[in-house]
């Protein structure tokens, strides 16, 4: 039986995930594609943190070079953290005629479209579903939904240690710093964090998903990247009783030809489906223009979970035979929702400057935001409405909390 | 350009939501496919019915011959409602080497495996995405997991209108009755509603899904098909008051070599994800060895939604090459998992024989179920915790409700 030859850049939990699934699921590979998948080699930038591991036929390197010389290589796996050397690497790969499968979001944020470019021009393809949402299927999902219809927005909690903060400070009272600590020890969080916990790595994800849908990334002035860094146990606390939950929230859309990416705390109702995507999970909220608003929810990040995205690419790439259609001409405009800022007058609690609230009432969902407020009538017993001044297209019908 | 022609067999909502949507987006489908789609013919019941209909290149009919007779026809879209005349229909383009999409559950859930078989033969594909879910991608989206992915169960909400009943009854307080003429009224019930309210709807999708998974579909007497018939308002809010819910649920899984396929009311605690799924929505929880849970919501039926689906099939015919692989031989056993009662002993209330209550503490889903019970021990506060007595594998960690 023939082989796909696979290389594995980096040998971290994602490294070791593939290779041990590929290991584990080899009947089921060979089934689908008709073919073994082997890995031949492994790049690690450490050879003696890696001494033990010896196995016939797996070329343990820690040149790139050593892998760039393998003479019969179909896939490279970039399971490396960080533009670089990731985004060299994958370029030498893509000329040398190697399918590429990526976790890499920094990278693939930064380098995507241009490493898109480069792979057609030489005739191979680029797999970047592990880069957002784990195991979940938000790129399939969001390249088939694109085929027919037009994806209006983007609403995503795609980082998982804070959601995993956010959700413990409000189960067990602890504090931010308490918090995180809780979640190093438990592998939620890195020993540096700051990628998590400011929004990077959620804004990485929301550029991703930007470049599969308008085919480039917004320019600056039309995002926002912040953590979760200044929320605090007391202020969870205190909306958790007026029902409403923190979650670090990705919104993409498309207004007036600008794109919008913004990685943010927010507020949600219980009402929100997002209320309910606690801890490390991840959740996706995809509005499209025929099917309306489809919402996918899963284990965003994990050994297993993006083991498993990598696999489905590399069967993708092998099974597909023509390349990718471009999807990215057709989306037109988007819409932004209502911008509505909801402030209790029955507490003396205040939302901090920005904190955008998300209910949704039976069939549409409602942003609500503090910035340059005006009062609005509301009918709602527990609260006074206030508007953000500026553009917005419709009063809600309904503001639930 | 060259076209694909596509011939509709029925012109009720899902036949008009496909014409519409083609015309709506052909240039999209001309750019994804670099082909027109085109319309060739239509087969209805009745002519008169449809006389206003007047398409310049469009063949209305009332005769199946004429749609067989056609020269030059790819594709086949059946919008028909029963088994029969849909599966004879299709038996017959598929035997001339048309391709099929259906829409039509009822007939694929029964005829759906011989379908598959025939169509090998014939070197043609059947996509079944709108038979399930409406516009939500569950055909794919388990296509794709199954990949790599082994598929150990699944439960979903797949009647939007038993969701929309129990919904309203909770939401407004009447009785069963005044809603379902609520729910006709607002077009989210037939005349005839027996199909959606006694869980044959369901049921009838829990089997395609089967089929997928499985390769075939469970014997009679592990199947459970119940409606929501004889939930009453009262106990709605009663059991509302204990934080609990009624969703219509099916439960698919294999035990013991055995496929196990029960379409019946469940009720599922707050911090399950089926308790936000409201109205007529839909929602798909995957469980799987590799990713873990994934969950798909969106709406699960309609024009449009159910439109988006059959043209991403359509799409997806045209893009293929190769015939699907054949994911069914490596479906292995899938876990039951605990099966618990949860009835309270602060309150009156009773849970009616064999109503499962779902509940998710953080990590994991427990099945509670009121089928031979056996008193346990709990340290849940609010009510008594009954096992069944029987197979089940391991005691849940904790309780939620």
């Amino acid at each position: 039986m023939s082989c796909i030859n696979v290389a594995l850049l980096g040998f971290g939990t994602v490294g070791k995930g593939v290779y041990q699934s590929i290991d584990s699921h080899q009947t089921r590979l060979e089934k689908v594609l008709g073919k073994r998948v082997k890995v031949i080699a492994v790049l690690v930038e450490n050879l003696e943190k890696h001494k033990n591991f010896k196995e016939e036929g797996v070329l343990l390197t820690d040149r790139f070079e050593d892998i760039l010389a393998l003479p019969d290589l179909q896939v490279v796996v970039d399971a490396i953290v960080g533009c670089e050397p990731g985004n060299t690497y994958l370029k030498k790969v893509i000329k040398k005629g190697c399918h590429v499968v990526t976790a890499n979001k920094e990278m693939f944020a930064q380098h995507g479209e241009e490493l898109i470019v480069l792979a057609k021009e030489n005739h191979v393809t680029i797999g970047f579903e592990a880069t957002v949402g784990g195991g979940i299927p938000v790129i399939q999902t969001i390249k088939q939904l694109l085929q027919v219809n037009r994806v209006k927005k983007i609403e995503a909690i795609l980082n998982g240690t804070s959601n995993f903060i956010l959700t413990s400070m409000r189960k067990d009272g602890h504090s931010f710093d308490v918090t995180l600590e809780l979640a190093q020890q438990n592998g939620y969080a890195e020993s540096d964090p700051s990628n998590d916990i400011e929004g990077y790595d959620a804004f990485y994800k929301g550029l991703v998903l930007s470049q599969l849908i308008y085919g480039e990334t917004p320019e600056n002035k039309t995002t926002i990247r912040r953590g979760i860094t200044n929320i605090t146990s007391d202020f969870i606390q205190r909306v958790n009783e007026l029902g409403l939950r923190f979650r670090h929230i990705v919104t993409l859309y498309k207004a007036s030809g600008q794109i919008y990416c913004k990685s943010e705390p927010a507020l949600v109702s219980s009402e929100h489906p997002f209320y309910q995507v606690e801890g490390v999970q991840n959740g996706v909220s995809i509005y499209t223009d025929l099917v309306g608003n489809i919402q996918l929810n899963g284990p965003g990040a994990g050994m297993f979970p993006t083991a498993s995205a990598i696999l489905e690419d590399i069967i993708q790439i092998n099974r597909e035979v023509s390349a990718e259609p471009s999807f990215i001409e057709f989306q037109e405009d988007g819409e932004d929702t209502s911008n509505w800022v909801l402030l209790s007058d029955k507490t003396d609690i205040k939302l901090p400057y920005e904190t955008k609230v998300l209910a949704r009432s039976d069939e549409k969902t409602i942003i609500l935001a503090t910035d340059n407020i005006e009062k609005i009538l509301t009918e709602n017993p527990l609260a006074s409405c206030f508007a953000l001044k500026g553009a917005f297209q419709h009063t809600p019908e309904k503001v639930i909390i």
